[in-house]
């Protein structure tokens, strides 16, 4: 089981997240790309500190809104897509190169991450964006979401990712941000929901419904203030139960 | 010798310049990294064209500046100049991987270009950036500035660059753009220029002064109305004075 | 009869648009207010400008997407629509208070302006924002759009807008941009048009139907190259009807 | 004494500050206008906050730098400060109007703080926009700075403002933030700081010497781990020597 958070999303002065603290739990990293956080600074620090820590790099790609966090849906077409993944993946691509790193995997987000979990012509793009910007690299997609199906359909690997932190609707979809009930900070609910993805590959959803889940990648948010509270529970737990924990990368698929 | 131009700086709906005219003319493309001007649409479609007709593609990388074209000085350090070099260089390697087409060479924009001519610190950046992007990258730079001197001192190469359009102080440098005589938009004016630099190795300053200045690229601005007919003037008369026109990359230095 | 356009849409060194030559024919400018063009230096030179020609000066407020020139649709709520309302008029009416101009108009840019003429809730906010950033501001609305029938329940002025160089469809709305027959570019049928609007009240949609329309205001784009003949036609076309130009705020409602 | 902090300089997603607790603390809020922090939301939430606590409004307009949060020095003419100063304050009056709250008073902010204090021009378009954007706005300017000369010049009312939490050079002004010492963190150092200040009109620089300083109104950083118990030290000390808090409008000048 890979562990990942996104990182790097500071911007300029505006300060996000517990980098430091998660880059010790975690296996792999998805690196804001300076679209909808992150800056050239921010990003050669985080590559760098990624790599003294051994954890693996990946690019985490939004649509072009600092101020919406890539939170937003925007009106860009697919074309539009594929070409700003280009760009980001190469943006961070120079600091991997600067920092001797390959890079793992390409992990979308947020608005851009959920079209095209949602939308075939959008996954498509997603996934040649990802084939073109270099040989080898994972896609992070929703188990059997369209990006998982168009990245199976393309021949790339994909790691199917759950998110320890977030809550589902009984169409396998997460809860929008917008619900109360998005996130889930309480720590037994949260041990509950992972041992549920990854002892019996399913999740309650909050209607109630199990929905089958299979999960090679478990994403934890650090903006939570309990995210490495949670991680570290979560890992302990993992460790008891004898699930390995490796980067995507290096599992047996 | 090498004639280049800076393209792929319209933004969004915002366009500039006579893209599709100036790739006719010219040998080498500056092309615009989305942090003055360009952005992922434009850049993915200048590279395609560039490639088309056979014209190599430069970064052009310069201050994180839309509002101000990159014309501005910001106050920024050495060491984000060589982070937002690696960040712009990267971006457009994407694109050049995606068509295939090898960088040739790297362009500091606007404000950036001159404070790289004129800082030692900020210029050790700019080429320890083009540098660590790529192996044999050429690095365009002004005839004796600090830029010039310090890639040399790092033993990488330099296209020596001349203004076809522009006037020049005593101390080799440009006029600055709030002048009156910064633009030569006279095409007389602009031949002789021309004609100095090219056959007597010289530019005769706006205080009359002739000043050395060797050149190895040649740069005409797209911005103007009258750029195209100008490099075509330009040419057309090379062409009689035997003076060949080759990309950069491809000169004997 | 009020003819509006569109200006002060230039941003930093990126220029859009005939403003000065447009400001000679128009009775009501719609001025760019940062968001999705203009910014404090456009916005002073054309506030001074519609001054000196005695053209009432309006807020042209556009979500916040430079690069998408406000044309994109971001997923704002009502409540944003309304603070994003009252920051643009603001900042507009420092320039006014200034200039000692009073504003006359609200005119919604691009997405939002579509948002609001289809969306009863953003139609709400779009009205309480007009009401609330000033005494007797107008509010330019397509005729018969939850715009219209917002302003028109909360009480405040509207004035109903059709354009001169764009085709409807059945339901009288704006043909979308990515249509080729979206804009108008010949002149006889803009004429055919025009006077179809301003004649019969009514317009003959892109499947022939014709549509009933009522309008106060004639919009014209001043971003096409013809902007200026085309209105110019249009004028010299009304004189001979016997129509009067004259400022919204000065029309007899 | 008037106690005044920035507020209002979260942007969008990122958060900063502790606005919540400081506006229980202080009698002036110089609220962030959307270019270097602060947006349209939260200009609009601040404003009703510091309504609700009776705290005055100021605007605290910056240079249109959100990557730089305002501190990094651009290469603006005075001309366009005055317009940028235009634009942002009315800005702010749009929620003002809305609230029904009068401006008290404008702050420039950052890197635009400093040139207005050390730059003739840039201080002269400074005070004029002020002027210009309402009737008895109050300036805050260092003592004895150019922005405090031209104020007076020009007739307008002027706060001088010392930082509780800031050193000072030889030459009455501050420590760059770059240097270690810049930023008074220690609490005991702090009060003697602000002792001097209030007891003895002065200010001991980094070099020990005693530079006289006037001051009206006292600024807390509030981005500080520590900024709200410093400010509470601070009332509590000046309680007791008997120092009375009152707002910048509102004191005898």
């Amino acid at each position: 089981m890979d562990l990942n958070a996104d990182l790097g999303e500071s911007f300029g002065a505006f300060q996000v997240g517990e980098d430091q603290l998660l880059l010790d739990c975690i296996t792999s990293a998805n690196i804001a790309c300076g679209f909808h956080g992150g800056d050239f600074n921010v990003m050669e620090q985080t590559v760098r500190l990624a790599k003294e820590r051994g954890v693996a790099v990946g690019a985490h790609p939004g649509l072009p809104d600092i101020m919406g966090f890539g939170r937003r849906v925007i009106d860009v077409t697919p074309e539009e897509v594929y070409r700003m993944l280009i760009y980001q993946i190469g943006a961070l691509n120079g600091f991997c190169k600067v920092h001797g790193v390959t890079m793992q995997h390409v992990k979308p987000h947020g608005a851009l991450y959920h079209m095209a979990n949602q939308r075939e012509d959008i996954a498509d793009e997603v996934v040649r964006a990802t084939k073109d910007s270099g040989d080898g690299l994972i896609l992070f997609a929703m188990s059997q979401s369209k990006l998982h199906h168009a990245a199976e359909k393309a021949g790339i690997t994909v790691a199917r990712e759950a998110f320890a932190d977030r809550t589902y609707t009984l169409n396998g979809e997460l809860t929008p941000r917008r619900e109360p009930s998005a996130v889930i900070k309480d720590r037994h609910q949260l041990l509950e929901h992972v041992e549920e993805l990854l002892v019996n590959g399913r999740v309650r959803a909050t209607d109630g419904t199990l929905v089958p889940m299979e999960v090679d990648t478990l994403c934890f948010h650090g903006d939570g203030e309990s995210a490495v509270p949670h991680i570290e529970m979560v890992i302990s737990w993992m460790k008891n139960q004898g699930i390995g924990v490796q980067k995507a990368g290096e599992c047996n698929e």
